[in-house]
């Protein structure tokens, strides 16, 4: 195993910028668990993969890094002692039911946990404004916990992109009707805003179906990962039975 | 409006550490919002509070520090401008119908959304395992936005504790019930266990309503605030009704 070159040093701290990240096609996963699980089932996306664990090499192009190394190159604040450079997934939306809109999420945990949501209940497309996070930002990456390779998340112009779509629009929305008694087509966009904001004024207006969470506690609303979360459950859940 | 005493500031670095916040009874709550909110409604738990906004003074314990200093003594990477020193609230459960019990939680962020959304659907009480994050963790009281002055928080000896409760305890196992399909009692615990690991083998042997959420996609699991999210939703509407 080989030590990791300047120039591949280089270009896995760049990755921690979108604007490269987007100009090479390519983003850093981390961890050993999030590693071995991408080299077992998307090994032809694997650039290439570092470790500070020189044992057990697991492919042609592993790279040996001191741990220290791997911390300092690393954007998150937490010791990885694994890191690959990967490209991003060509991923195709298999569920045409029903997708997932999401108006400028900033917090990249919270994207990163809707997007293992879906995962977990099938919807396969996510589509966000361009002013939400980038989905391949580490800290995204990491709370998808892998589903960032199964969930095809796309940036649009999201007004123009609504106004061309002709099936319900629901979106969360503190006057919109009880989510769990109201009907649930078996197409539509599910619309979640931004966590401190909401959804935009002139995406509001698009929304045909205005939904609402009921709660009897005293929280002035819901962290928007668990609003999607609950949403996203209830959709599945009707339209599997 | 004073500048703040050396005194205090060192009051308020230790109270990033669990030691110190169970030695005074205290803890560091950050965010204008959230701030402004608690000295609005729990104006007797505001020991003091600091900001780097001197144009208007809201209380007579209000000090002035630079945003620079703040932000050097604050627990949070992003800066806050404003921070209040708060008791440690005495919370009396309202909800006898359904508790939260959390089995080693590590992520604050996780604790705290769970605190959140407990709010927002009325259970008022979680039980928690010794080994479980602080409550009164920055990131936790950040993530509660507010639900740590409503929810009764209790570190407690699990297996003990369960060992005596005489309801049904709940939890989401992955053999477990469908939890849209299966009754639910009026009365009861639901456990959720730590992120990597989920439920200890010997609180899962305590449980008497294994459930599960079911999924259509490739995730391995959903986030455990997303999990339980969806189960107290589910517990909430179903005894709404």
């Amino acid at each position: 195993m080989e030590s990791l070159s300047k120039n591949k040093i280089k270009l896995v701290r760049s990755l921690q910028r979108k604007k490269f990240r987007d100009e090479y096609g390519l983003f850093v996963l981390e961890g050993h668990k999030s590693v071995t699980e991408a080299l077992n089932h998307y090994p032809e996306l694997i650039e290439f993969l570092v470790s500070s664990d020189d044992s057990n090499m697991l492919t042609e192009n592993h790279y040996f890094l001191a741990e220290s190394e791997i911390n300092e190159i690393s954007g998150l604040s937490s010791g990885a002692q694994w890191l690959a450079v990967v490209k991003k997934p060509k991923i195709q939306s298999i569920n045409k039911q029903h997708i997932v809109v999401i108006d400028g999420i900033q917090d990249p945990g919270n994207l990163g946990t809707i997007i293992r949501s879906c995962d977990w209940f099938g919807m396969t497309e996510i589509i966000c404004s361009k002013d939400t996070v980038d989905c391949y930002n580490r800290k995204t990456v990491q709370a998808t916990m892998g589903s960032i390779f199964r969930v095809k998340v796309e940036y649009v112009d999201l007004k123009r992109y609504l106004e061309s779509y002709n099936h319900p629009i629901y979106g969360a929305l503190m006057e919109g009707e009880n989510i769990f008694k109201s009907e649930v087509q078996n197409k539509g966009a599910l619309v979640f805003g931004n966590e401190g904001n909401g959804i935009r004024e002139d995406i509001q207006k698009l929304i045909t179906h205005p939904i609402h969470i009921p709660g009897k506690g005293n929280a002035e609303s819901l962290n928007v990962a668990i609003a999607a979360g609950i949403v996203i459950s209830e959709f599945s859940k009707r339209s599997m039975l």
